[in-house]
């Protein structure tokens, strides 16, 4: 299979190692708007060759769009405009914006809409790795509205990433996506910078962070070119879920004011549940 | 080196691995009010013996006061009443109300105030892991209170556990600690909560929860025995520090409102600092 993957990246550049590795595509070609991240790839051997974005769609049976989600507004209804046969899927953060910029475009139903829930806090094609993907989720939006055989295709090629798959409308995926990923990178920004703003020593921090410390702000080296779109598509659910954990941050200031170490220690033994979830799927 | 330990779980247990291993201890006796802890302890060889509290003090040339911070409480001053010339180390997270207690026993002297700053989310001796401390960091607290005999062999305990030293106040300390762990740890059960609450279907969490997630949210399994009393002892400090973070979140909830992205966009670049902070120290 010759497949062009469009924006060169963490995500773009691991799928390209996945999907070479499988054997699922045999041809790989990297389409950039930066030639630097393009001769990174073809250096590291993630990509078989660059084309310009129209060589690019022309040459290839499937069209990957792994672009930040503020260019890939831009860039959905174009890559649409310029297919032919060829499936179109993107691997945004966030799902009801973008669907709804190509709902009438007469090739929606060749693009498909999918996430597959995994990534680093690095980005750029030297950050992609191999078996980023491994055993972990894709989810597919709204596949109603694409082609059957672009959907198989698209299950085909999750599968050979080693990925599951799971299929939600756009709505409830982006609900989701607030709660177990966007809240995380906004909590892991906040605290780094309330842990920056006050220690001015950096070196002490240095001296004292603790591994709980580290994993706690991991997320906070994301890049903002990155992450900004995505809540600028999402903000409404990304509202929601802050204003629910400032909440909950604020019912153990209230437990703090009023010494109430009984309630604190019932609301730790709750939170403590999560490890049912998060242990089953290491 | 004789070394007894009381409090035979995560930091006990694994500072008695450390120590059998450097050849720092010859013979670990484990105190415990949980005879099962002592039992799973003998069992999986971390100590060669368990005595009771007054039969393993006067055997001992080192007590590690390894309990939860609520037992130290009471235990700090119960030990110091037992010794002659031993040395007293507890490993307790906060220390300003730890010091006040003791601050005109007549043992005082021969007690030294430490807070290795490493730990996972686990509890109990099955928890206790080979080289959880390699390489990092100790803080010894009012060193001048105590022994100089004392606190050299404290240090050369430490060292044996391949950890480096700095020096601080018992009130800096506090504060320190609130911000690279105490908050943390807050933040993290809030993020769990938050979800949880949220996501009733918990198959849906499981099947979506990516890297990121797991990582902001892995502290909340810790276990609240162990940090209600430390969030009890730094109160004070611990408030001042989630006040400040909610405050960040809010700041980030604000411009969200606003949709001022470009503010975010240099919240988030200045959050990336923490890079050059936690990249150095892995």
């Amino acid at each position: 299979m010759k497949i062009a993957i469009v924006g060169i990246g963490l995500i773009g550049g691991s799928m390209a190692i996945s999907l070479k590795e499988s054997g699922f595509a045999h041809h790989i070609i990297g389409i950039d708007r930066s030639q630097d991240n393009l001769d990174k790839a073809i250096r590291r051997r993630l990509i078989d060759e660059d084309l310009s974005l129209q060589e690019g769609i022309a040459a290839a049976e499937i069209i990957i769009l792994a672009t930040p989600m503020n260019a890939l507004k831009e860039l959905l209804p174009k890559v649409l405009d310029l297919v032919e046969d060829q499936v179109v899927i993107d691997v945004g953060s966030a799902k009801v914006d973008i669907l709804n910029i190509v709902r009438h475009h007469p090739r929606r139903k060749n693009y498909v809409a999918s996430h597959p829930m995994a990534g680093t806090e690095y980005s750029g094609p030297e950050a992609a790795v191999p078996n980023l993907f491994d055993n972990r989720c894709t989810v597919l939006c709204d596949i109603e509205d694409s082609d059957e055989k672009a959907v198989e295709l698209t299950r085909q090629l999750y599968a050979a990433m080693n990925m599951s798959l799971i299929y939600l409308d756009a709505n409830s995926h982006d609900i989701h996506a607030a709660y177990v990923s966007h809240i995380s990178h906004i909590s892991s920004f906040a605290l780094a910078l309330t842990v920056l703003e006050k220690e001015q020593d950096e070196k002490r921090i240095f001296e004292l962070a603790s591994g709980g410390f580290r994993s706690t702000v991991r997320l906070a080296k994301s890049s903002p070119e990155m992450w900004v779109p995505i809540f600028e598509q999402n903000r409404d659910n990304v509202m929601d879920v802050l204003d629910e954990h400032i909440n909950t941050l604020a019912r153990f200031r209230s437990l703090l004011i009023k010494k109430d170490f009984k309630q604190f220690h019932q609301l730790i033994e709750k939170a403590n549940s999560i490890r049912k979830i998060i242990d089953k799927n290491l």
